[in-house]
Formats: structure tokens, sequence, C-alpha cells
């Protein structure tokens, strides 16, 4: 998993329909990387969060045909950082 | 999920049968990395798309033996990115 | 695999309830970066640990459907680099 | 998906006895990364291949149990790069 | 798929024990990272080897549970690198 920051939302009208009631933010992560994350857990601009990408993504969905590869699965209260 | 814009097309007369009526076309992520994605979406040149990868891209095909690795799931309208 | 070093904690009280009971921890690998690992072997912050991403992750967990993408899978007692 | 060049063979007599028969081949992708591809499609040194990466390079074959991870699906007859 | 030079060995007394029985050694690969291999083709220190990685990896052994990303293929012997 990694750790990132949630700067923004997506908005796309033309989709496949499986996506449809889906929320998809903008995350960037450590290195500086921005990626999409379809937010599973109400996440809010600002809030960190911790995001699992590949067919793991797809695990916490009601069906798992759903085409996404990357989900928020958890708020991040805080973490210790020991570098 | 990335974002990438809809560069050009890719021509291919010889491949996988299971390939054929299918769309690629190039993409360049926010990276300036340039990758191959299948256009399930109907998406032209110069478009912003939200795209899949991994075996995520191929869940919203009819027959998930295609081999596919990358696929576009939806055109974008609008982002907005805090940073 | 990649070998990693353990450096802290990651604390998430709103998360999929699924990861309930499991233990996440930062661990910085031998190019800097810096991943969240599920905790699978009892790991403590200095240890260096064998850790496997990507679908494989879910092998050892009771059930495949807990949405990670990295587990630790051993703590390495010693290893021989000879470049 | 992404673009490689054929640019050398790779022989390997002692193998896994699934891979008995396929042909290796290493490709050099956009970024000058070189990686190793199963050739399913007769690929020559110097084409321009269609590249599939991940589980999506097991669906062609007759066996999905095959060890592989990349496979090339199409010789690449021309594409536009708007860029 | 990659080339790798095997240049050492990993020992992990702690473990999960799927994973009793496997030898893991470090590979070097072209761009310098280093990453740790399942060897399943008796490779030994100084000998190039092609590996997989992802779930592809998990394709040879007996069980599909053992929680590993990346093994040893084939022993190469020799490669003709075009560029």
């Amino acid at each position: 998993m990694v750790i990132g920051k949630i700067i923004g939302n997506v908005w796309a009208t033309r989709k496949d329909e499986s996506l449809n009631g889906l929320k998809f933010m903008i995350a960037q992560l450590d290195n500086s990387e921005k990626i999409v994350v379809c937010d599973y857990i109400g996440a809010g601009i600002g809030d960190m969060v911790l995001i699992t990408r590949g067919s793991g993504a797809r695990q916490v969905l009601e069906s798992q045909d759903i085409p996404i590869d990357a989900i928020t699965i958890g708020i991040i209260d805080g973490f210790e950082d020991g570098e």
C-alpha cells in the first residue's frame, strides 16, 4: 500500500456504466506522483489515505468486475516514520 | 488509475485474433510516459481519459481472455488539482 | 520480493472493516522508496523483512478478499550481496 | 500495453518444462528499458511490437499455468504520435 | 520477464510456513535494481537467469497459495542484444 494525500476530484460523465456511483479523486503520493483513486471510505480534500493498488483494489467492491486499479482503504490518523 | 491524454493511434494488422475490432491508441501520462491503451469509451485525439491498468483492464470486455493491460474507462470532463 | 526495513507504524481508525486486526507498518526499500505493508510475521521497528507485493500478498490471509497489496512474509536473518 | 522494438534473442536450455517451444526475445521500450518477451506473433529482429505485461500476458497461451509476464500481441504497421 | 544476475542468498528463519523448502536469492537487474527471487531452477551465484514477476511467478509452484512475486524460470545460455 502507499500513503497519499487527497488533493482533488475527477469528473467523467462519459464512462463505463459499472462506474456509476463511484467517486474518483486525485491522490498525491510521497514521491509526488499523482494517481486517481476510487474513494471507498469517504475521504475529503486534504485527508491522508491508505491506498491499495492492483487487483487488491477490487476486493472491497460488491462486484469484482468493476475496472478500477486503486482504492482508498483507510483514512490515516497518524503514522510514525522512523527515518 | 491515471489520467492520460490521447495523442495518437496504433495500427497492427498482424495480431492475436482476439484483438480484432478493438481500437488501440497512444496515451501520454502526467509524467510524460507514453503507453498504449485499448479504447473502450470512444475517445478521440486530444481527449483526457481515465485509464485503468493491469488485470482491471480486462473486467469490462465481454471476454476476460483478451490479452490487454490498459483500457480507457472514462472521458474526463474536468478535475481540480489542489496542489 | 524486495527487502525492506521496518521504520514505523500506521494508524487508521476509519477503514474497511475487513482490515480490522491487521497491523500496518512503513517499510523503506533499498531504493529509499517507502511503502506500507501489512505485517503478517510479527515484525518490529528496525527489522529487515522480506516483502511480497501484488496479488501474492493476499495468498497468506484467511480470506483473499482483503484489499491489501503488500505483506511481510519473513524476517531476514542475513543475506549476502555479492556485488 | 507498450510499444517495443525487438533487438535480440534469449536462449535458455535449462528452464521450466512448461516453457518448451516458446520463443523469448529482448524488446527495448520507448524509455530505453529492456525486457524479455515471449513472442506469440512471429516477430523478428527490428520489428516494432505491441507488448502486454502482467497477468494479461497469459491469456493467449493454451494454458494459463505458463509462468510468463510479457508477450507480443501484435506487430505494429504504424502509429501516429501527436506529441 | 527480465534478465538478472544472481548475486547472493537470503536467509529467513522466521517466515510464513508455506515458504519452507523454497530458496530465496538476490538478483541484480539490468538497471542495477536488486530484487529477491524464489529460485525454482537451481541457479547459483553468478548465473544469469530469466525472471518472471507478478502473479505469473506462482504458476510453476505446486500450490498457487504461496506468497511470492518473483521466480527464476530459466538459466540463460546466451542472448544477443542488438542495440
